[in-house]
């Protein structure tokens, strides 16, 4: 019953073909309907009975939502066949009802064991046209002009179809079995951490979180870490000022200038103080106010998050952050408001978790290969990832929860147009993740 | 040879009828073609010699010019009929080489006598759909939709051309006879002070020059001011800061910030000093920077204006204005620009000159009332006004000048969504050009 | 009884006599103990009946009072020689009770007719010790280190009591009489404009007003203007951030950063709008903050004023000062106070007083030569004035008030440590004055 | 040969008494005339030959000097007796010839051995007067009234000396020999980071130096680290602004506002960016600009640090605030000045020396009583240290340093007025520098 995953070249190819029908098929946060829908189509068909949108998150908890405008026309599109690839089915758009997102169990009537997240969704970046990039050259390349895939979600959904066909595959086969149940969970809305927190319900008392990403940190095919640490806790915000405009010659003095006030806070933001705790960030990424150059304008609006670690730092910036536009907005006469788009919590990859991920990632070959050229127990980042809110769920549950990084080369740095990762890739992070879930549920291992 | 111009019912109604039409094909500065060709239709059928466009100004020498995709597109637009309003016709268009601005002269032979100049473009505002609206009500709401004539320019030009046909019914008659020559100057891109520039040769020597407004400081009908003071000189100009991108989180010392570096620059321009010699403005009424939440931004820019009353205050806040720019990006490690967009200059109608219209607008009735119950030798204003530069080029030239307001009730202030004037203006406006025209080019006074 | 009055050699003599011992014992804002005193000295010499300090004002109701420190340590002083100029007499001093200022009425029995108004404080300037000064090179330099007579104010009083001895000659010889009574009011602490307000009930009621002004805007001897506009509205105020001191580099977060604050507040004082009703003014003349380099401030104050005329537009960007210092606190964190230390209205002569003013100051002559060479009805100034407040406070009443300007050579600005004066300017001034009061409280017109 | 030190209770009141002197006659930065005096004549007594201020470092070198007036000041005041504290020798303050500080070497024919650094400065905190307070109970308040020892430096100096006085006497009693030479250097103007760089030159190519602190970190009498990390690299410097003044109503538009200028300046220096390779800090601690509230300011000047760990961040915020200076300078008109007034690198205690240190204070005892209760090999602290740059120094040439802490309990945080450390720590202290200066320059070991 030790046996491992076996991954045939057949599998490989279907491993690569699902990647490159999402990589056409791109869709931005709170919009992957089609994408939702294509995953239960293949999830579908090897049997399983996933639970889709609505049928898994309270679509009231969704943060940084687009416009109803934005989600009926993807919607509507979604349903219709784009390229050779059909549409969403009906059915599933239905159960859906609006929302993204989803969950299927294996093994479901067994306690909790292993929850393998995976996020879905593409971004608002119009992909390369250059003939050197690889998904022009092998025609892969996005359908919807202005968003792509420029983050390797579609690898991730890829690989965790691979693993979990993998693991039915051992099932199937009798070398394997599940003690306890795995829970896949496809995360919508990752890119601006908006998505993680509707889905907390999904994850509350599990033993065991995994999650990880493609390329980060370490751009090298072949490489692996375990585990992350130096997460940043992140808060995603938008502030709007709201003033009077007036004649600027005729009238300022009856002005209140809602962009001044602005200008005012983005200095404010980036000037709040360092903290002796850790290191934070600020950043005001993006601004528009005023409706004409001679009206003293009467909006303004822009988008900042400020990030800290450990969490203490990132909780300080906002709440200093909100009490400088409020009283920025007194010193002017403005209205204003904070609105939170996003959030994710800073979490440490646990130790021991990922100190028994390395040793299985160390034990894996392919052909009679190993798998992995390069294994670390833990690898540092700097960013800030949705999945953090999911994994400090699991920790204060007394789970435990590790990130895992697949290293790949890279034709380009993340979120550029440019990005495209080395598909080997796929392979190898499919029978890390099959064999990562069969050893964590299916263990006889009383921690889980 | 003293008999005061006669209005004729049927001069009144088409009069309004030349405004509606304007009105109904509204075109923004620069991109007056159909307006353009529709002055030159009707002054031809009045038997005159429009010259139109590029031949009349220096096509190089036009200030804050749109996009050339928006120039096409509009020309092209131009062609065609929009309603029951046909093209314009190719003959015009062809003649303007992608210019607009007619000027067309009286008595040409005869030596310079007045020059009468007439704003022609409409502002890029979106016209009210209110039923209580009178142009929806009464059916000639703008056809273009996003484009308005929601300062009255319209009105100018059908009162400017009911003149010239008053002028003309004048001399058929007998009743009149130019002694010099009179000069109509339909002037484009009034807003944003752009067009009056590239005008200036057209006035340069002339002895006398009027310009005048729809409602401006005198919100009632029957009210009429021969003259204004106050006018502030302006400059109008660009901002544009360019940086460094950076991922926020991972490399924000890589970044140069032109966002902030813009919301300093801000900050900056309205703490210019103010000024002994006068009263100035500053007015940033448009920003827009950054490309997202998490990158640090490379690049901002924004649209401001200065004015000052007297010149030397405008010239002193622009001065001061381009060294905080310049300091700013400095401090910030940008690049900078600073360009212009506009400019006018800061005028005084003449004393004299508005002396002897009062006297004219006191002396004019029309069916035995008065045409005007209440006439000001001058006015005091708060406005930037584009035909400053023209009659400061004709008072240092030795010559007069006169900037004239026509009483108007208005339905809401100018610029806005549902700006309206009263109709009763514009035979009023027509007898009172039509008379000093009459005068000042018919007279022997040995002053023009 | 319409003879002129008539200035002797003796009393020219005594004129400038008063004036240097004035100048050799300068006195700041509310320390002019010894000053009263020796006004008082005098004017009782004179057989009059002045009443002193306490005596006229409500010691409560005094602006911007130096610290208790600085009045008793002045006050001991007074009553000391200084030099070869006696002490304040004790009875004076008593009378005071810690107050200064003075105020005489002649014909105190009669309907109240002529307040003339007169300041007496000095500037904490430290004079020049240059050869070339003339206090140096005629032995009547300060006597007070730090303190300086730069303004005229020793001249002013000078010119006050040259007055009041001329009209008491003139009434004395038969020569005039007086039908209304005349108050004269010397007003302590009239820079910074603090002076004043604690001696409105004294106007209270009166129909005629007269101040003055020696070199102000006219800085030629023999130039006389019988009015002014455009003095500004002003207030003087200062502002204090209290915050929480921490160490910069263990605990930034710790604390409340006063002096970025009132950085903050700076820039938005100077970057408060324009108005459309005249011109502003905004000074943030000192500031101080901090403990030191390594320690966040716990605390910043600074001193500011703005002005503007008319005094709408003072009030509004004193309103919107203390809204944006409010609004920054609350950004901060902070503890803010705004602290008025001076407050002047905005006053224009009366056209009518001026004219008549300016026919007396045309008819003046001295030894067969006219008094003043050039007569004015108005100038303008640019400056705030604390003699504005008695000024609006009779004009409010029904009554006239005017402020006349005494052209003097001088050696250099006002405030200058070079300050000086043409001293021939003080019996031109005295005889202006008392030809003003006599024509003014003399007459039996039906206006006073 | 392998004898501890032995500490006599009669060294022990030597070491106290010492420390006692040297508090009451604290003397800030560059002035320590007295005190360096005074360590001559204790170690003249133990029979070295110190080298004294001038002797030792290039005069032009020092950072942060205070003004000519301040120096001649107190090196005049350090000539005369201070209560029964007699006055420094003529002879030291001639070969001091206006330096302070002192180097003196113990066995100055062996090869380099190890740097013993001690600091001698005090600080300009007036020292508090409450009966609580232990120096004022018992008698050894400082007789300097605004200067005191607030950071500890007096019980450094007096740990020192009796370090000294317990190497000599194992010397002398034949239970020690050492086989390389000990240079103790005491350093002055620690507080500001000023005094180090100019001493550099006494530590280059040392294999070994020690340095220390009382109370950092460890508050508790009977704790010890050998080593410690995190220190911040530090630049202190003084902006300065200066403008042009002008009359704030008159010609407002004349100034060049200093104070607008620096409060711009501050902003953009709290507003730097954060690093990616580790924690900055920004303190502007001290500002003050203007000299009245009418008068646009001339000047402004202010006292800022940055500080990094690693040095890069350090490197990166200095660079940055100068530029930022130079570019408010220019966008204001004037003119700026960024000196330095005081550096330290970043540099870590180095872990095997740390280590040695950590075992020889676990092997210390005193009357049967281990010295430490408790021994950390390193601490982690978040300040600046001025022997930062001679551990750097030495740590490039190929050498090891460490920075020990020496608990003690507190009676308040360092710099405080009530700051007072327990004397106990002192003779632990001593054998604690003692034993290592025995074990590092006694032994045969190699690496030495």
């Amino acid at each position: 019953m030790d046996a491992k995953p076996v991954l045939t070249p057949e599998l490989a190819r279907r491993i690569v073909g699902w990647r490159r029908d999402f990589h056409r098929r791109p869709e931005t946060g709170w919009t992957e309907f089609w994408t939702t829908a294509r995953l239960a189509g293949i999830l579908g068909d090897m049997g399983l009975a996933p639970r889709l949108g609505a049928e898994i998150l309270d679509k009231s908890s969704r943060m940084g939502l687009p416009s109803e405008d934005v989600l009926s026309r993807v919607l509507v599109e979604a349903a219709r066949p784009l390229g050779d690839l059909a549409g969403a089915r009906a059915e599933f758009l239905s159960r859906m009802d609006g929302a993204t997102g989803l969950c299927v169990d294996l093994a479901p009537d067994k306690a909790p064991g292993v929850v393998l997240r995976c996020d879905i969704d593409a971004l608002p970046v119009r992909e390369s046209r250059k003939p050197s990039h690889r998904p022009v050259r092998e025609g892969f390349r996005s359908l919807r002009e202005g968003a792509m895939h420029a983050c390797g979600h579609d690898g991730h959904m890829a690989m965790a179809l691979g693993a979990v066909q993998l693991v039915l595959d051992q099932i199937a086969q009798g070398r394997a079995k599940l003690t306890r149940s795995v829970r896949l969970l496809f995360q919508p809305a990752e890119e601006g951490v908006r998505g993680a927190l509707s889905l907390v319900p999904l994850v509350r008392g599990w033993p065991c979180l995994l999650a990880g990403h493609i390329g980060l940190a370490l751009p090298e095919t072949g490489a692996f870490a375990a585990g992350v640490s130096g997460a940043f806790a992140t808060a995603k915000f938008n502030v709007a000022f709201r003033g009077r405009e007036a004649h600027a010659a005729q009238a300022p003095e009856e002005g209140a200038d809602a962009l001044k006030g602005a200008c005012e806070a983005v200095l404010a933001l980036h000037a709040l103080p360092r903290h002796s705790r850790g290191e934070g960030r600020v950043c005001v990424g993006r601004l528009e106010g005023g409706s004409g150059r001679n009206v003293v304008p009467g909006f303004a609006r822009f988008e900042a998050e400020v990030r800290g670690r450990p969490q203490e730092v990132c909780d300080f910036l906002f709440a200093r952050a909100k009490a400088a536009v409020e009283g920025i907005a007194l010193a002017n006469g403005l209205d204003a408001s904070v609105e939170l788009a996003g959030q994710a919590g800073s979490a440490e990859s646990d130790g021991e978790l990922s100190a028994r991920l390395a040793r299985i990632a160390e034990g894996l070959s392919w052909d009679g290969r190993p798998v992995f050229g390069r294994v670390l127990e833990q690898a540092r980042v700097s960013v800030s990832e949705d999945a953090c809110t999911l994994m400090r769920e699991v920790q204060q549950g007394g789970g435990h929860a590790s990130y895992m990084l697949f290293g790949s080369d890279l034709a380009a740095g993340h979120h550029a147009p440019d990005f495209d990762f080395d598909e080997a890739v796929l392979a190898k992070g499919a029978l890390m993740l099959a064999s990562a879930v069969l050893d964590l549920a299916g263990s006889r291992d009383s921690r889980l």
